[in-house]
Parts: structure tokens; C-alpha cells; sequence
């Protein structure tokens, strides 16, 4: 399992030792950092932590144990941390550490990868924001998850009044297609997926010229798909169990509703990569930055459900 | 309090009896009914109850009394009730019903107007849905509320695709102006107001060149106005009490958040008439009907705080 560190003047680190010093992580998978020895060693003395940290030359060499491993792809100079600001090194490094990781993911040397919180700040002002490869996949898909209420997302930051002329019979359909490929490897046994509405009420063109004929299709393929379902009405039936998992049209329809619901227990995955990838909700939360408070809870759990769905044992939770 | 007590082949004659049965109905309120004695005398045998039903000439006649009192603007025949069912009858006179509340709450002789649950199929049949005053209004809103989440909305049942063209200076700077006076009449003495975003993260073009300038104006004249506030954050915000209402720019984004967040207590209120005018988030249950199944929680919120926000004194919860 490769956990990449995050921005380092951020509070990746900070959580990733924490979640590191929880039993349940190393009872789950055997991880790997990507990242700083140095940083690291910051990490774990502001969480007010005793392991030790040390580099290790490659994934194959990881041992169970205790001690923080990590891999170094490129040097990072502690110096260069400024707690709680954009560091244009600081975005360079967390560019690289995840393009390193997803190289490892794609040979095999890795099970799954899971992404600390970057800045986007930091990776502009370095020009590494555009190079993430696997966030930035054409055809990937955000999935939230907290519980029982998991969303994939057919489109992501574009304007509301565009969303419209993306709502495709095709795009819908590879979605579809995707999201069960995606279930099914990760060892989802029921894979009952809602499709959202555009519309109030689910009553509109796109609806009818687009979101239906793809549903008959993916359903004359074998998949399980109810739908279109009124905006408003499917993500409660989902937390109630009635589907497992919810499409939903655009990127606020389906945030409104997890982040309304509940938040601190959530994580997020990218189908589209051809491995498990995942990473938390939250970001770097500069205001808080080196001092020790940050909360662990979304990393732990990204980390246990990427080593759970990477083994087909679907969700940890 | 006048309350119309709905489609009468729908659950609402049912609630509202149950309702009445509520000792905190009448602690709160000295309610009348605007609909059929029949239907209620029906309703009240469904509920499994033992109150007595009947006419009273005019409002002012209504005693502070456990008798259901009820006020018959037009004839209706318990013969031509099918529950669970659209009839063409019951859409007419449930129109009627809503008609003559309106007329009475305007003419001052009703402090406030609740509605029992509609039929929109019964009122097509009945060409009546077209007209009910109330809910028509150029500028009326509807207004959710449950506990500390509390939702305004620009519009209503309008094409997604559509909605960017909707959004004004003008016309957010109208509902602004109008919850206010509306909250203030109410009697909410905080009256902290969050705009949501209309694009993910709140960051696009209706935010710059629309929704900014509203708040602008609307501080100017001494409104305590937030945002635009990114969408996905903004409701869990007001339900942490950081702020007493949200502006919702479209009908998904605030019953997104309303009814995943939780469902059972909320009410309906409308922005528009010169009176308190409130209903419930539900419909006529047509696979209920008639069963002595239905649950009046909502119907008795909607009565409670409609009696204490007409009274000057908040929302009853």
C-alpha cells in the first residue's frame, strides 16, 4: 500500500503518522510512504509520536513493522517547509511523489495508492497541478464514500449552466459500465446502482433524450441501474439502503448531499486508473499546519478501504 | 389558524385529525378547519379516534374547543372520496378550499394558513391547479425548515439547464430584501443570511458579475449577508449554526440538502402572501390512504410553526 505524504507544509504528514500509529492500518495492509524522511521525522515529532523513520530503496523491500518507511523518489530539504503556506517546492515535491507513486501502482509494486491532501496552491505556483496523472485521467470518475453512502460523479468542476451538453447517452453509459467494472473488481457482491436526475423531480429533456435510453442499454447489458431518480429523493434512499450506490449528474449534486449528510468519516476514490486509488475529502488545512490538531479519522479510513477494495473485499466500513 | 385539509382521497384529512388529537395543537393555537365535515368525520374514524366534527358558520365563531370545528365554503359528497385515488371532484374542491383560506387570511379573519397535502393529478383533472393564489404569486418563495437548517429558494421547478439565466442582481437582491422583512415580521431576531454559490465552490461567472453585487447592495442597506459561499459546505454550515438561513439558487441544491440531511420534522413555509402560509414537505400518499397509517409530524410542525411565527415569536422549534 502506498501512501503518498501530501503537500509538506500542509497536514498530510501529520495525519499519515498518525494513522500510522493505528493498530487497525497495520492489521489491513503493509504500507509504504512516498515521500520525505525529514518530513516525516517533523510529522511524527508534532503528533507527539515516538516511531522511528527511515528510507527504504524500494516497495519490494518493505518489512511489517512499526517503523515509518519511506521511498524518496527526489530530494526534499526540510528547510524548505513553511507550515501553512503555499511553497512552490512544496507543490513540486507532492507533483513528483504522486507521479512516482502511480508509476509503482501501474508496474504492480504497489496493491493500491492513497493520496495525502495536496495544495493547489502549491502545485500551481510549481506548475505540477495539470501533471497529476492519475487524478487527471480522461474518463475518471470521483466517487465519494462515507458509510452507506457511496456517489460517482459523471462530471466535476464545470460551470453549472455547461453541465447540460455533457449529459450524454454515451457519457452516461461508459459511466455506468465503468463504476460496475470498478465494483466488481474491488469485490462489491451487490452493485445496485441509482441514477440521479438532472431536472427537479427528474423531469426534463435530459432526462429523457439522454439519462433513459443509456439506463435501457446498460440494464439490456445485465447491469443493475433504477432511474432516472428524483434529485432530491435518491441519496436518502441510498443511505437507507435501498441502492448501494448513487450517479449523480454534476459535481454539487452529489456533494451537497454527502457533505450535508455527515462528513468526518469519508473518503474518495478515482475509477478510472487502472488500480484502487484514493484519497480524503478534506485539504490541507493551513490554518492548522504544524500544530498538532489535525484529526486522522479520513486518511485511516481511505487507507483501510483502498486495502480492502484493492484485495476484492469491497468497503472496510 | 386556518388549515385546508388537503386532497380528500390523500392521507391529510387523516394527519390533520391526528394533529388536533395533539395537545400542543391547541396550547399553541385556536385552529379551524377549512374542508368538509364528512371527509373529516371519515378521517377522524381512519385516525381511530373519537372526536366529534362540525360546521361552524365563520371564523370568528370558532371556540377554543376539542370538537373539530370546520368551515364549508363549498359542498362536497363523502360519496365521491376514493382513496388513494386522483378524482376530479376532490382536486376542485381542494382548489376551493385553498381559495377561501387565502380569501379569509388577506381579509385578516385567519392569523395564518396552513395547507393540507395536494393532489396535483386530482387538481389537473380539475383545472384548478393554475390558480391557487398562494403558491402562484409573482414572487413568492419557498422557504424549507427543519431544526437549525432553514432554506430559501430563488426558484422552483425550473429546467436546470435554465436556471443560470434566472439568476439577477435584481432578483437575488428581491429575495434577499423579502426574507428579511419576512424574518423579521416572524419575529427570528438573528437573522444571519449565507448565499450559496451557484458553481461548485461558488467560483464562475453568475458569482461575479450576479450574486456579488446583490450582497453588495443588500449589506449596503444593513443586511447581515454572507457569501457566495461554496454550495457543497454551506448547508452543513447553517445546520452548525454559524448562520440562520440559506439562499438556495436553484430547487435541487436546497432539497438536496434538506432531504438527505433528514426528512421527518421539516415544513414548508411560502414568501409572498401578506400572511403566514406553511405546509408539508410530503404528498397525498395515495399507497396509504385511508389506512390509519400515516404519520402527522409533519403536518403538526407545519401548525406549530406557523402559529408562533405569525404571532411575532420564530419558528416553534
Amino acid at each position: 500500500m502506498g501512501i503518498t505524504i501530501g503537500d509538506p507544509c500542509g497536514i498530510g504528514p501529520e495525519v499519515i503518522a498518525k494513522a500510522w500509529a493505528d493498530e487497525k492500518l497495520h492489521q489491513t495492509c503493509n504500507p509504504v510512504l512516498i515521500g520525505s524522511v525529514e518530513v516525516m521525522g517533523d510529522a511524527v515529532r508534532i503528533a507527539g509520536l515516538h516511531a522511528q523513520v527511515r528510507a527504504v530503496p524500494r516497495a519490494s523491500q518493505v518489512t511489517h513493522s512499526h517503523t515509518i518507511d519511506v521511498i524518496e523518489p527526489v530530494e526534499f530539504d526540510m528547510a524548505w517547509v513553511r507550515y501553512g503556506q503555499d511553497v512552490e517546492r512544496a507543490g513540486w515535491a507532492s507533483g513528483a511523489w504522486l507521479d512516482h507513486a502511480d508509476r509503482l501502482a501501474r508496474q504492480g509494486a504497489l496493491a493500491a495508492s492513497v493520496m495525502g491532501p495536496i495544495s493547489s496552491g502549491s502545485m500551481k505556483m510549481a506548475g505540477t497541478l495539470g501533471s497529476i496523472a492519475t487524478n487527471r485521467d480522461a474518463g475518471a470518475y470521483l466517487l465519494l464514500h462515507s458509510g452507506p453512502l457511496t456517489i460517482a460523479h459523471l462530471s466535476d468542476h464545470v460551470p453549472l449552466a455547461s453541465v447540460s451538453s455533457l449529459i450524454t447517452t454515451e457519457a452516461v453509459l461508459t459511466l455506468l459500465r465503468s463504476l460496475d467494472d470498478w465494483m466488481k473488481q474491488a469485490g462489491l457482491q451487490s452493485r445496485r446502482i441509482a441514477v440521479a436526475g438532472f431536472n427537479p423531480h427528474a423531469e426534463g429533456r435530459e432526462e429523457r433524450e439522454q439519462i433513459d435510453p443509456a439506463i435501457a442499454i446498460a440494464r439490456s447489458e445485465g447491469l443493475d441501474v433504477a432511474g432516472p431518480i428524483s434529485p432530491d429523493s435518491v441519496f436518502r434512499h441510498c443511505i437507507e439502503g435501498r441502492y448501494d450506490v448513487v450517479v449523480a449528474m454534476y459535481h454539487d449534486q452529489g456533494h451537497i448531499a454527502m457533505k450535508t449528510w455527515g462528513f468526518s468519516g469519508n473518503s474518495v476514490a478515482m475509477i478510472g486508473p487502472p488500480y484502487i486509488h484514493m484519497t480524503v475529502a478534506h485539504g490541507v488545512a493551513h490554518e492548522i499546519a504544524g500544530l498538532g490538531k489535525a484529526d486522522h479519522t479520513m486518511i485511516l479510513n481511505a487507507i483501510l478501504n483502498a486495502a480492502t477494495l484493492a484485495s476484492g473485499q469491497g468497503f472496510y466500513d
